[in-house]
């Protein structure tokens, strides 16, 4: 067992560590191209421009957008989730989410059901997390406008199906926001096929860039109110903020080295291929469900073993609390893990575990089996040991 | 002169080259330590929380900010006057700004108007940007809730007073809110001392921090809006953005490498001293618009020849326009500096400049006499070419 190496399985936190080349493109602009893009015509000037565009261009061929500028630049994937709902709901509007929808999006719905008048329905999900597709159309009403759901479970891994509630809203014309944080770069996406309007997706998880990045895809046909209002570098004389894109959704200076260092891991993702990396995710994950499954006093979270999910596996452990087991798996293992209510608390209603909470290991493109079988030896002898 | 090596003069756009730490930080932080912060109990993500911390406190040291946890980390400084802006200011309030404001904070005073019938009175400065106190008070009315300054214009370099301005918020009951996107770092700044409720502030400017990174800080009596609802590691079950500072203004995942970047900018400063620092900049740009004023037919905007500044010093060229002048200065000469109306049309009012924009030369901590002469050899030889 690695008692000093981290065995690190926290990747739906935050993917670490990241490919040599995403940290040597963020020290490459900071040191040669950092002026500030689209404030000046001096040459250091245009190739921080040019750097913003081409890890535009790699988002566009990773997720099948056909126009670049309708990608923005985020700090995170909270921050698009904001700029998406509130920039799209109106007062008087209906919302439908899901039960096992982030804090990301429920806490903006909120704040509009109590400031916009608004009216969410949360479509439940089973104990597995899944959602039926025929309650969110059941829920459509004549001023619902948005659907917004994630693309997988941060706390059950559980894959929704997309294509088929983008097909529902496309049908009734109400708009789909997808909330990627945790398929971006793991499972294949496609906006145009899947009919999603909105896409909001961090930087700093599948696709191995640096934390301080993420963004918004907008289709073009949708006109949103911004979030933040500001200098572009464009229509300085303009009171409003301009129409142009990405402009519009761009305000103040861009994070151009964190953004570089996005290009580099989405172009790590776009060698590798997001199919390969979710095939050996899901290996990765099926190996520890077996492992854990094995183990007395275990209950696994999320689906069934071999059913399709993501990279993650949450469970608890029978008269243990996951906070320290977690805290133990660090102190004593060196093994990474989350615990907690993954600011996720509804998600942990269908599972069940809302009173206590649970562990969450996730796995990333550079875990292996022997950290896996590291983590399931660890939990197999703390369960022992309890035992005793 | 220099036709290989950029001689840098564009500063007040972003700062470089950073120091060696700076870079060296960042790089440390996504190798070793760029979990997710606040998401998680292991070793790691106690580490990225700690990054965060040192740099907020010695951001507060910078500041004279007595709890580091009223600093708030954003994006950019685009991103805090927004959250400061939107997030105090109510349907029906008055507000107080002036005409040297950068667009970054007209823009959301303007959206303001629209959409919560604010009404904003934009106090007049003079040819050189200077602004009346005495005008401030007069503008106060009974629902005035907020006056809005920068503490040094964008354009002109001019110097605000802010603490009288100070003086006249907390004798009216009204909060200030300090723009010191061209002072961080770079003039001193104590918010008790100067009276400021609100100082929104850029990561990437003065204080030598990579871009993707500013902050705001609020004063702990004040309760903001949040203008990002998500998110935070605390507090999973509450609908509600939680009321603990810094969560409440930091909803989801934070530019940790970004930050620690940051922290080693801000130490550099504290090391050197903004004292220091500001005797250098004025001295090198005194030195700028003594050579520029020689010139036939350079006009300097701002402050007159040995007045109070900061490193910033904006011109035109009589029958030259400054997009062509700053384009060739780049392409031939290997200086950058910026053209154009620099987010800030109100200012070009002021100045008389409205219709052609101008030239902006501004300095850096490593900013040098040579940089200085090589400029205005340049500008020189330019003008004499053109009268041939």
């Amino acid at each position: 067992m690695h008692y000093h190496n981290t065995i690190y399985l926290d990747h739906a936190a935050t993917s670490w560590p990241k490919p040599p080349e995403v940290i040597n493109a963020v020290v490459k602009v900071m040191q040669e191209d950092a002026a500030n893009p689209g404030r000046g015509s001096h040459q250091m000037a245009v190739r921080a421009s040019r750097v913003l565009f081409h890890t535009r261009e790699k988002l566009s061929k990773l997720f099948h957008v056909k126009n670049p500028n309708d990608i923005a630049f985020t700090s995170n994937t909270t921050m698009a989730l904001n700029m998406a709902i509130k920039g799209w709901v109106k007062q008087g509007d209906h919302v439908i989410a899901t039960s096992v929808e982030h804090n990301s999006v429920r806490r903006p719905l909120y704040e509009l059901e109590r400031s916009r008048g608004v009216q969410v329905t949360y479509i439940e999900g089973d104990v597995e997390g899944n959602i039926d597709v025929k309650e969110i159309v059941a829920a459509i009403q004549p001023n619902t406008t948005l659907i917004v759901v994630n693309h997988s479970s941060n706390l059950l891994g559980t894959i929704l199906p997309i294509s088929d509630i983008g097909d529902v809203a496309r049908k009734h014309g109400v708009k789909l926001l997808v909330d990627a944080a945790q398929s971006a770069g793991i499972l294949p996406i496609d906006v145009e096929a899947m009919g999603i309007h909105m896409l909001a997706f961090p930087g700093h998880k599948g696709l191995l860039g640096p934390q301080g990045t993420g963004g918004l895809y907008i289709a073009s046909e949708l006109e949103l109110e911004p979030l933040l209002h500001g200098g572009t570098g464009s229509q300085s004389e303009a009171l409003q903020q301009p129409l142009v894109r990405p402009d519009r959704y761009e305000a103040g200076t861009q994070n151009t080295p964190g953004l570089a260092g996005l290009g580099a891991g989405v172009q790590y993702i776009l060698n590798e291929t997001v199919e390969k990396i979710h095939t050996k995710e899901w290996a990765l994950i099926q190996r520890l469900l077996e492992g854990l499954g094995n183990i007395k006093g275990v209950r696994l979270l999320g689906p069934q073993l071999n059913r399709p999910r993501t990279g993650i596996a949450s469970f608890t452990v029978s008269n243990r609390d996951p906070s320290e087991l977690a805290f133990i798996l660090d102190r004593n293992y060196g093994i990474a893990v989350r615990s907690g209510y993954h600011c996720t608390p509804l998600a942990h209603q269908c599972a069940g575990t809302e009173s206590t909470g649970a562990v969450r290991a996730s796995v990333g493109v550079n875990s292996t089996e022997d950290d896996i079988d590291a983590l399931i030896a660890a939990v197999n002898e703390l369960v022992e040991q309890h035992d005793v």
